[in-house]
């Protein structure tokens, strides 16, 4: 098996065959953010590389890709940059190759220890992109809110349902969430009020990146979509559903998704989840032919997700599930999104949707979770949740288990921060929560 | 009457009143873009003007933000230098100051024709949301898909509706528009078929830039939210409806919408739009207070709409109405936008959906004035419309109309183009229409 010489636990989400991309900054430090990969507890600066001349033999010579705050220079050059890229890197960290194990200098000034840095947002989004893929999910929210027999629309077996987010409001992991308000209809009620938002949750979500994109009018074919995707990302899109309850009719979400969505913060190339790959859930009715392709188009990604209160000692794990269950496949997405001819630029980012399976643990929203309330999720202390409450935090985790390593997606986390106070609102007695 | 020695016909959109911003190249040449305004048949190339140092005495000496090929650096340096460069500007213009107008050596560098250049996209647009702010139009509509009862959502009138759009594929006007294809489900048929769209549309609209922005989590109040406008253009968001039926339950519209949205090259400050500032349509029920504004929002901007088929000599007026007609105010949308939290960035494109009036002329898209294939619009060359053809020219204009002269957005113009042909469909027969 291939190794390093830099000590990785088999439980580590980075060794030698991940390799993910993560833009950072020292703790502390004034310096300009950089370009790193993770491997084990470190972070291994691309820069320094490449400033020691060591991609000389790639596409991405002189062009310093590595010295950026955003992964777009180096994803924009295309499959063949990020192939060899990855291959020299791989070759520098074996255990049986001496260029950087050998040279301390090089090795002191280009591996950082993960806890002294923070990790920026990766890449500078252009679009974001939120499909609905996942049946048990659409199936689960349908029936709540049409009943069991209307539970999916007649579109959902045809094609991968998605809608226009928000890009701006995308933040890295670790960033505080703040409760949203806005308008709610509470039942009985004849006309909305202005109040916090009472229904927070989050959804699991699995992202990719597009890399190389298409030009306007000119669709991708499924079967050279996976060749656009640099890598993939969790995702944690926030949402509040009181507030969607009253606005998403007949235009979708809006303010109930765009105050915040959470990614984790290192890119897992598609090439290191490669071993992982297994076919979907069969698909029927067949798809029409710009969504039919025979490759295998899903991969084995274990998730999970983790609730931790303010007044709990230790996160709680609430939903344990896969990425495999997802219907629709990454390649799928990319081939709908372009069907029409709108153009995907490097730096977009789509997500799945909430990724559920078919028993309750493999749920990935609160709202499937506790049913809409009826069934609350029991926890540590005694208490219950049903919702998300002010100073809870969320922590998503994903891997791909190895024979002996784990090609992980690191964390995605976030904390909820109460909703600010905004004057005038109290005073006219709107704020009634 | 203010008056520049550039003359300037009654009629022309861009007199010493008006001084829209745009980006613009000369046509063949290989310089770089650069920033300008209109005045008559002029453009003023405002990279000289500074470049001579006419702009020392503002807020953007030194800072090269008419050297750009968009204008958002100089959107972000906010109102104040807004004001201070249209200052500026509309003195340099006077016909009684001899500064620009006597240096016969200055005037040959800083004015071009403008049949010699190209306009360009005038803003790196970072996220595009586009609203349902007529009632007219959202009530034709409504009364066409689920009839007069149930014509208007609950909610419409207790917030502007508004949904996440594509800005990739924002485009400036004379941008040819390739007709899309995708999923569509005609009646009676129990699964969807590949087909270029046949109910293709365009949606007659009036957008604004956003200036400066908001910080994640800190809304903007409705009291200050002009202040955050740059300024605003016409807005083509060209439409596929038979996709739009089939896809768009239950997360709005997609790719119906993500093929193309065109603009108006030229954009008009809000200064410009002040003398013609008006009430918008009285409010029942009263909003919330976070959409309460005492201030006048709606501005009398006359709006027309002129189809050309292939096979016609002139283009034929199909649509008279007035920005006037929108429920909601541009102010009350960027408050509403922010209110949950979400960041709006300086480049951010808000387009105020089809504007209807009460009369059948005052219809702003295809699918209201033909009613949906049951009222035929008549061409002048004998033959009928209910949608867009391949060929048709679609252009729509604006303008306010002072005493004398006209404060205008110029024209956004667009034509259809047939679907691409794609390999593969036609030969499993999926292409049927």
């Amino acid at each position: 098996m291939l190794k390093s010489f830099i000590n990785v636990d088999a439980n580590s989400h980075f060794p030698i065959q991940n390799l993910p991309y993560g833009v950072f900054r020292k703790k502390g430090g004034k310096e300009e953010p950089s370009i790193g990969t993770a491997i084990g507890d470190f972070v291994l600066d691309l820069s320094v590389l490449d400033d020691a001349g060591l991609f000389d033999k790639t596409s991405v010579r002189g062009q310093k890709v590595f010295h950026q705050s955003t992964l777009n220079r180096f994803m924009e050059l295309g499959k063949t940059a990020w192939k060899e890229v990855r291959a020299v890197i791989q070759e520098l960290l074996r255990d049986d190759v001496p260029t950087l194990m050998d040279d301390a200098d090089l090795r002191k000034r280009a591996f950082i220890s993960q806890n002294q840095v923070d990790m920026l947002l990766p890449v500078g989004i252009g679009d974001y992109t939120d499909f609905y893929a996942s049946k048990e999910h659409a199936t689960n929210v349908g029936t709540m809110f049409r009943g069991k027999d209307n539970a999916l629309m007649p579109n959902w077996t045809h094609l991968p349902v998605g809608y226009h987010g928000r890009a701006s409001s995308v933040v890295v992991s670790g960033t505080d969430i703040r409760r949203p308000q806005g308008q709610i209809k509470p039942p009985g009620q004849e006309y909305p009020t202005f109040s916090p938002c009472r229904q927070l949750d989050f959804e699991l979500e699995v992202g990719c990146f597009i890399g190389t994109g298409n030009r306007l009018g000119e669709p991708i074919p499924v079967g050279e979509a996976e060749e656009h995707i640099f890598g993939m990302v969790l995702v944690n899109d926030w949402s509040a559903r009181d507030i969607q309850a009253w606005e998403y009719q007949p235009l979708g979400p809006f303010l109930a998704k765009n105050f915040a969505t959470s990614i984790s913060p290192w890119v897992v190339p598609l090439e290191a989840l490669a071993p992982f790959r297994i076919p979907g859930p069969m698909q029927e009715p067949e798809p029409l032919p710009y969504l039919k392709t025979n490759k295998a188009g899903s991969f084995d990604i274990q998730l999970e997700v983790y609730l931790k209160g303010d007044d709990m000692e230790s996160p709680q794990l609430i939903t344990e599930t896969n990425y495999r269950h997802l219907y629709w496949s990454m390649a799928q997405m990319v081939a709908h999104h372009s069907i029409g001819g709108c153009n995907l630029k490097p730096g977009d980012l789509l997500a799945s949707g909430t990724i559920s399976g078919p028993e309750k643990i493999t749920r990935g929203s609160m709202l499937e979770l506790a049913w809409r309330g009826a069934e609350p999720i029991k926890l540590s202390n005694g208490k219950e949740r049903v919702w998300l409450e002010d100073g809870d935090e969320l922590i998503m985790t994903g891997w791909c288990q190895g024979d002996g390593y784990r090609v992980g997606f690191g964390e995605v986390t976030g904390r909820v921060l109460p909703a600010v106070k905004l004057e005038g609102m109290q005073e006219v007695g709107i704020l009634k929560s």
